[in-house]
């Protein structure tokens, strides 16, 4: 294993104090735990928190600050956060309007942030949840029931996270946090595997000729592994799964090209390249576009596509003001 | 040679092609080839203009935009725009303030931006030029008379872009692009080399313990090979080497992590845990930190680390609004 680390059991801790020591200005961090928050607290608003395994960069931390997250939790890497975290977190930032917890669709994320839940309403807080499951590729795999929530998450931070920031009511962005889980989609592929820490092996191996098409944010295998395809053509099988998955015509979209975390952002825009043509010959309105690195799988290469239908309501959220480490709007 | 593009030839074309597709707010592409330039060309200001090989996105198409670049020159990978590109940006963009050209220092950049410069003069464009020169590793290397020109060239775009974007005449923002020159210092190291799409097989070869220290943004060797050590002991070295060479004491800095291409965020934080340390421990005083992929060697695994010493002109102008594809302020 050649990663640029100290010791295996410091990765999360040195990665969130590195992460807080970066942004001060944006983030603190409790004393409980992997646990990041805005370094300044707003009292008034609907406080959105989300977070998950480690090893996703800059998700979710990234995300905390104006317009977006009030607070992230940061599990080990690829693991869940747990119960008594995620209450931490929920406890720091809570307001009377209320918490909004935005929860990946892993059996682990969704039970212990659940639990946390129930922690948090013994106490008297406010709480709802969404949970999001934008990938496409299978339903049900390896550490989930159902369908996956993957890169797509980050437009629930960023509309969610709008709404919340303007004094929306709690059953308001959590009604809005739905409306984006029912029109986005993502898939994803890979071409090199990553290495968690603590195991200090690949999660899978491919040859130098294939690829794993439809591939989860930790490793886990998608709907097939086949020969290496040119960009384009890798493109077309993706964005053919997603537009049969919801019907997108004669939408405006948002598109995010997500780099798994190795991916060359030379590669992604070649990506987009091919993404924005399928979409112009289709009719559907690109309204924005992102690249970059918005969920990453540690050193994983590959990708995701992420389409998100738009309204009038969502476009405006969409462009609201955010500012974070990760994301500024 | 496993990557996710269509054909070898047609790398950069779809790159760029892919980058304006993603960003029309912001860019929009000459007929000429691979020059980008701002979607809506702002006059009576300096045009700064930059650019080099491509493979080191989001440099330079992703910083143009308010407060930072006019125009952005990509040749093919790790290889100089052609004097007829670089001219065609400048003949672009010019106002009748003038135009200042932001060069990295490698032999082929310096030559052609110099012949693209008499080309413009010739037509009467008021023109100047800073060589960014931020790598302490070598003096002189395998495309380089001299120190190279690496990720501290972003804080060139980003300071001088803000000057000549509130009005600053040419000799001013030139005057600043310098005065960024003179106290800016960088050092990288890789775990990992990158293929160059055209030659198909990686710029170097490290064994599974192996690290290259000093290494450039083209993989060019830098002091020395040895054997990987920790996060820790890696940052210890490259600060080592870069407070040896301009003295930072009683200072404000900017420090920038910057990833090689395929490095993990996570990582990057982890690297930024023990810079910050030792600044502390050293009394320089950190105003502001970037971590993220600014300046990359394709899917390279590395990182630099960049010191930039402030003084109150310059932490203005850094913090003063940028607004471009991959960096907001």
């Amino acid at each position: 294993m050649k990663k640029i680390i100290n010791t295996v059991d410091q990765v999360e801790n040195q990665m969130v104090e590195g992460m807080v020591k970066a942004y001060p200005q944006y983030l603190k961090k409790l004393e409980c735990g992997n646990v990041v928050v805005r370094a300044d607290k707003k009292e008034g608003k609907v406080a959105l928190i989300s977070g998950g395994g480690s090893g996703h960069e800059p998700a979710h931390g990234g995300y905390v600050g104006e317009g977006m997250l009030d607070a992230a939790v940061a599990g080990a890497v690829f693991t869940s956060p747990t119960p008594d975290q995620i209450y931490e977190g929920i406890k720091a930032v809570a307001t009377d309007k209320g918490v909004l917890m935005v929860i990946k669709n892993y059996t682990g994320d969704v039970m212990n942030f659940e639990m946390a839940r129930e922690m948090a309403e013994m106490e008297g807080i406010k709480i709802a949840q969404v949970v999001t499951n934008d990938d496409v590729a299978v339903d049900g795999s390896l550490y989930t029931v159902g369908r996956r929530g993957v890169a797509g998450t980050v437009f629930i931070h960023k509309i969610a996270g709008a709404l919340a920031e303007r004094g929306g009511e709690l059953e308001e962005v959590r009604a809005v946090a739905e409306k984006v889980i029912a029109g986005v989609r993502t898939m994803g592929m890979a071409i090199r595997p990553c290495t968690v820490p603590a195991a200090g092996v690949p999660g899978f191996e491919l040859s130098e000729e294939e690829m794993e098409v439809g591939i989860g944010i930790h490793g886990e295998p998608g709907t097939h592994r086949e020969a290496l395809k040119t960009a384009d053509e890798i493109v077309d099988m993706l964005m053919d799964k997603i537009l049969a998955d919801l019907d997108y015509s004669g939408s405006e979209v948002a598109v995010m090209i997500n780099g798994a975390g190795a991916t060359p952002l030379m590669e992604l825009f070649i990506v987009n390249n091919r993404v924005f043509d399928i979409l112009a010959e289709k009719g559907i309105k690109v309204y924005k576009t992102f690249v970059g690195e918005y969920m990453t799988s540690l050193e994983m290469e590959g990708f995701s596509i992420s389409l998100l239908k738009l309204d009038g309501e969502l476009k405006e959220l969409l462009d609201a003001k955010a500012d974070t480490p990760a994301f500024k709007a």
